[in-house]
């Protein structure tokens, strides 16, 4: 196995010897993605060489501030014309994240593989992957400084997206004195740090807030105040408008409550089916809570499909989380 | 005028000359003020010196964890035996901030007067004001820096917590390349951000979730979609069994809208009267604003008070909002 060091090496000289590259991330691409391909982008066009941005789905309205983002391509929109033969794929933890991107792969394509996640197989011919890092655009980071490029606000900007996203604003547990040091760097080169949290940690859809305020009239605690609940129906989703992805971060709201040690949001799916999410403060593993009802996640944050009416499930869950207590 | 760097080497000297201080911040202590009151008795108790750390108010439940925290004496809970002629003040902008502390002040007492408010009048016998820090703690960090003393997580914690607070997270434009150099060398010592961000940030109590989703009950916008507002009444406080800091953040809500140029949570005081809080999203500057009513702030958050009950207040408002888009 290789070291960080020497596939960083490896990756420069890939980058230097060849011409022509596709750049893709996964479908739906979050900020790390469209950071990682577009710092990825500016370090092509720095050398002067030929590039191309794709991607299976179109980049979030949010971040359009960031440099030439409305040159990745969107693949829904129609194909390219042509394959290619040198591919580098960012924050793709395997190859299918590629999505429909791979139809632009020569099928003895060079893949270079540029990825943060622990799970990542190694699927590119070249792989640089670094488990530990917070964001893609941190090892993009490290990549751009192995090149005589001199950096600007443009490339300061999507390298900033990458790390404030992927670590949910500087307050995951992956916010690394790397990850700071880094960032003091990317500030120092003018990037405005309070827009980019405005927009893309603060801003809100009118139905997510709709939806939360739906939510917060279901409120619940326990009579001990350790669980709180909150659940949202179908009819919710409609009246508010609201698409799946509004109810991200509702959940939170009965988890922060002081004194609440497991928030769940409870969103039925139909009559006979509710999801539940759950959220622990730390001393409940909610992974193992919802392994009982053959869900799954992390140790603070999980969830599970109940065949059961919400009135039904209430109680259900309520009483393994007791248990978990 | 002295330099930064002389202030410090003054400050350093008048500590290291000196015994038996006395450390006050200012009333109703935040997230800086305890947290700078700390790292200075932090600092005396390595160089083996006798100190007092003292408050009008008590030190805030979330910021318990602290080092040492419940040492700092409460006024509220009783006076001191007796005076002192060492007084070091941290983040009090002008003298009578320290409130009732100041009955134990010597009348001849040499002060050290440290704060980042551009405000400060240097009323100190040593002043140590840096204007464009983030917080005192940032100020706190170089004077710790003087001295051959060991950081350890206790001091680097309680550095790490004025400046999150002070920066609501690193994300208001205070958070400045040094803040986060600063940040990056604490979580070296091995603070624990997530936590801190957790019990600091996110925590709620039931009142606040309460109060929140009554206020966005009420939520409306302007056909334009540029302008929205909620409104709280006493009667909502009541029934949420809310206190006044309860309400804060949540005119960040309605400004967070997509769209939403200006936000205003509108607060009965009573049949006739109205606070509004504006948050501009940028274009307007609200402290103008707010000034056409009697009232001021900054140019993206200011308030003002109407005397007119909550159906005349909001068109009178939302008329001036308009002239101001």
């Amino acid at each position: 196995m290789q070291s960080y060091e020497q596939s960083l090496q490896q990756t420069r000289k890939f980058l230097l010897e060849h011409d022509d590259y596709l750049v893709v991330s996964h479908i739906q691409p979050d900020g790390d993605a469209v950071s990682s391909t577009l710092a990825v982008g500016w370090l092509l066009s720095c050398l002067g060489k030929k590039y191309t941005m794709l991607n299976e789905g179109p980049i979030p309205q949010r971040m359009e501030y960031l440099w030439h983002a409305g040159e990745i391509a969107n693949l829904a929109e129609g194909d390219l014309p042509r394959e290619y033969s040198r591919v580098i794929c960012v924050d793709c933890a395997d190859f299918q994240r590629v999505g429909l991107t791979q139809r632009h792969f020569a099928s003895d394509a060079l893949i270079v593989n540029i990825d943060h996640h622990p799970t990542n197989n190694g699927y590119g011919s070249v792989n640089l992957i670094k488990p530990d890092a917070a964001a893609t655009a941190e090892i993009l980071f490290d990549l751009l400084k192995t090149f005589e490029v001199e950096w600007d606000i443009d490339i300061a900007t999507a390298l900033y997206t990458g790390l404030l996203t992927d670590t949910g604003g500087f307050r995951y547990s992956n916010t690394s004195p790397k990850v700071m040091a880094a960032v003091s760097e990317l500030l120092e080169l003018g990037v405005n740090g309070p827009m980019l949290a405005e927009t893309l940690l603060e801003e809100m859809t009118l139905g997510q807030v709709k939806v939360l305020n739906r939510a917060l009239s279901t409120l619940q605690l326990s009579p001990e105040g350790d669980i709180a609940w909150v659940s949202i129906t179908p009819q919710d989703m409609l009246d508010c408008e609201a698409a799946n992805e509004d109810l991200e971060g509702i959940v939170n709201y009965p988890r922060n409550i002081r004194g609440v040690e497991v928030g769940i949001l409870f969103k039925v799916i139909h009559e006979r089916a509710v999801k539940a999410s759950f959220r622990s403060a730390g001393k409940v593993d909610v992974a193992a809570l919802a392994q009982v009802f053959g869900g799954g996640g992390h140790t603070r944050a999980a969830g599970a499909r109940i065949d059961a009416t919400l009135e039904d499930a209430i109680p259900m869950v309520l009483q393994e989380v007791r248990r978990h207590l």
